[in-house]
């Protein structure tokens, strides 16, 4: 260690390390690139290329290095106290079909680039620092998007249904994420809700750096964000407005029954709800992704007796996605006798929200302070391992990096800068 | 004639004419059937074989008949004075695909029916009276949407643009109507616009029987209604409203532009004035037959960035027409702006409102009640042959019948004791 404060010391030392992250991402893109955009399917060859690539690295940089039995990369750098609870870092190796080559990737080459700064910089972490490259967190994207995703973390974790293995099947080959995962020369057999592979007492808590999917930090011009938790969700997929065919000009409207006009104030009444609770301060999105008159039978000239649509409400509050919920159902069904019509609104599928530790929160917020780096608190909307970490029971801390364009496409773009900045976050984190 | 009074003459004469009616209905069923319900596409061979039945037995009743170029048939009775301006009664011979029977036709079967009544009355009408079945109204359901139907009205009034018989093109076929109106033995020739085949200073109004094809008269218990007026209407039929994909958790609302948000709003504010309009006293439907996004890129976890949809407002009143476009109009450009959307609301086509002639109204419920027969009045929202009479300058009234299911599907339900009062009503028209 030399005699500079700790903050120049690290700064210095990330940027001395930068030419790792950027041969990484160079090597990993020009080896799971498809043309257009960069494509790692979990369980694939691509993925697996991109994870030996990593291994590489950590094996070159002196990290103990070990593959669970569901192909989730561990690089661990020594402590000094080694029977101590120390830091887990990284994110996911995999990507959705024609994505960017940062979603996911990014955290895990900071986790290598920060270790190598720590390195450099003479610092031997108070305990072991490990880096991991999970595996299959956009398997949604895969497997059709009812599917939970999330397949490395949520398997090591002991968050997985092994029921899933057979359910998910994969919309290229038609074969289930336990054929692939077989192929690929892991063990879906060691799949146990409820019994994690990895020990988490061994760990002090989780950090996960990931670009932001959105165009917040962007827009404020901010380099970096410390995430205040992650969105939970309720999703209802498959809603439908069951009203009644009839002739446009000849049956007044007191005679309808129309599923257009009765699922419009529906979504109308649901929006004003959100925007109340947003304006009273509640963290809420509200999207109707979906929305379609049957195709086969609507007509200008007939009043439409059927309509199909999709309700997605993510909140970082549990109370929050419980009000839309009722809101959703209660109106449904005053509607539904106003307008003569039924709704059908299927199973509400829950996902919980995972909150960011306050005192990791209060750690990012004084590393970037002491490092120079301008952030500001930000929700994810967007899921990540990190809730995983959450919902097994350990405490977790994530850092967005500004990204143009938004993520799960080719167009995703991250400056190098802010990159290296969110680097050094992570490496001031692993240093304290 | 007989000794009684004109009313109980005419009600006797019509229920001894009934067997003609019921002979023809159940010919031209049997003729026309297409197994589920009855098909008689413009320009057929089956819309021929019903034209030929109703022609064979109008010769029978030794009515004068001719067919003119462009298939439209007239089987008249002569008057006591056969230069004067005598009644034009009728409606369409053809259907929709799987329609029923008496869409149209019973407009027809009423003529012919209510013209033997007279005769059976030993009633000689001051002028001659002509009863007409006309090809084609129902061309718009074999010819795509977009078309104006009415093809046997329009040609012979001079309504027909000459280059509809080019762009209307069969759906079955691929055909154009100009090829279809050949192949049967008529003359596309000599359509011109502008010039009507037919002489309307022989006639004094247009009279038309048609079923009811809303359920009013049904649900309050009348077998006859008399037509205020044909409701007008202004469509757009290609709307869409541009927004932007972005994802739906982590892209806070004030930065999205939500296809679906925006389009619904534009839709509840023009339901919430037309339901104004209706509260104070207007005549007018509201419809949005299609709305959808799209299904190539629309996910439950995307803000929806395209929508489709279309308008279609119907009213007896022009101005009533007009506002509602206009508010279309302003709503959506000011909905484009506070929700960075884009409204791309395409042509309107207008179609005008045609009033029923108050004088022969005012003769109609003389006539009800002359004969004892309950009515009310009710405006038409479908379209008829009639309103192509009027556009055309001729004065013109409608009786509906009841019906039960609607029309233009197999279900449509007349009662003959219902037929029996309309056409009991038509003859004491053209007696009158």
């Amino acid at each position: 260690m030399n005699n500079l404060p700790l903050s120049a010391a690290l700064s210095q030392a990330t940027a001395c390390s930068m030419p790792i992250a950027h041969a990484l991402f160079d090597a990993i893109r020009a080896a799971t690139t498809d043309g257009v955009g960069i494509s790692r399917e979990p369980y694939s060859e691509l993925e697996q290329r991109a994870c030996d690539l990593l291994q590489t690295q950590a094996t070159a940089m002196s990290l103990e290095t070990c593959i669970d039995a569901f192909g989730n990369l561990s690089m661990t750098l020594p402590g000094r106290g080694r029977d101590q609870a120390g830091w887990i870092t990284g994110s996911h190796i995999d990507s959705v079909p024609t994505g960017g080559n940062f979603d996911g990737l990014a955290g895990v080459i900071a986790g290598l680039t920060a270790v190598a700064a720590l390195r450099s910089a003479g610092i031997v972490p108070a305990a072991d620092v490990t880096v991991m490259g999970l595996r299959g967190e956009e398997a949604s994207a895969w497997y059709g998007g009812a599917h939970g995703g999330h397949i490395g973390s949520r398997a090591a974790l002991g968050l997985l249904p092994a029921a899933e293995l057979d359910s998910a099947i994969n919309s290229r080959t038609g074969r289930s994420l336990r054929a692939h995962m077989l192929d690929a020369g892991y063990r879906p057999d060691q799949v146990v809700e409820g019994r994690a592979v990895m020990d988490l007492d061994r760990y002090r808590g989780w950090l996960e750096l990931h670009i932001e999917q959105g165009p917040v930090l962007e827009r404020l011009g901010l380099p970096v964000g410390i995430v205040t938790g992650i969105r939970g969700a309720v999703r209802a997929r498959d809603c439908r407005c069951l009203g009644a065919y009839t002739h446009s000009g000849a049956v007044p409207h007191e005679y309808r029954s129309d599923a257009v006009l009765a699922t419009v104030e529906l979504i109308h009444e649901l929006e004003a709800e959100a925007e109340r609770l947003r304006s009273a301060g509640h963290d809420l999105t509200f999207t109707v992704g979906k929305l379609f008159t049957d195709a086969a039978l609507h007509s200008i000239t007939k009043v439409p007796g059927d309509v199909g649509f999709c309700l997605e409400f993510r909140s970082q509050e549990d109370d929050v996605l419980a009000c839309m919920t009722e809101r959703a159902r209660t109106a449904s069904a005053r509607i539904a006798q106003a307008r003569r019509v039924e709704f059908d609104l299927g199973h509400f599928s829950p996902q919980k929200p995972a909150t960011m530790d306050a005192g990791f929160r209060a750690s990012l917020a004084r590393g970037a302070s002491d490092l120079d780096i301008a952030t500001m608190d930000i929700p994810s909307g967007a899921g990540h391992d990190a809730q995983d970490f959450v919902h097994a029971g350990l405490p977790a801390a994530m850092i967005f990096v500004r990204n143009a364009n938004g993520s799960h496409n080719a167009r995703e773009a991250m400056d190098a800068a802010d990159f290296e900045l969110g680097t050094r976050l992570l490496a001031w984190m692993m240093a304290h």
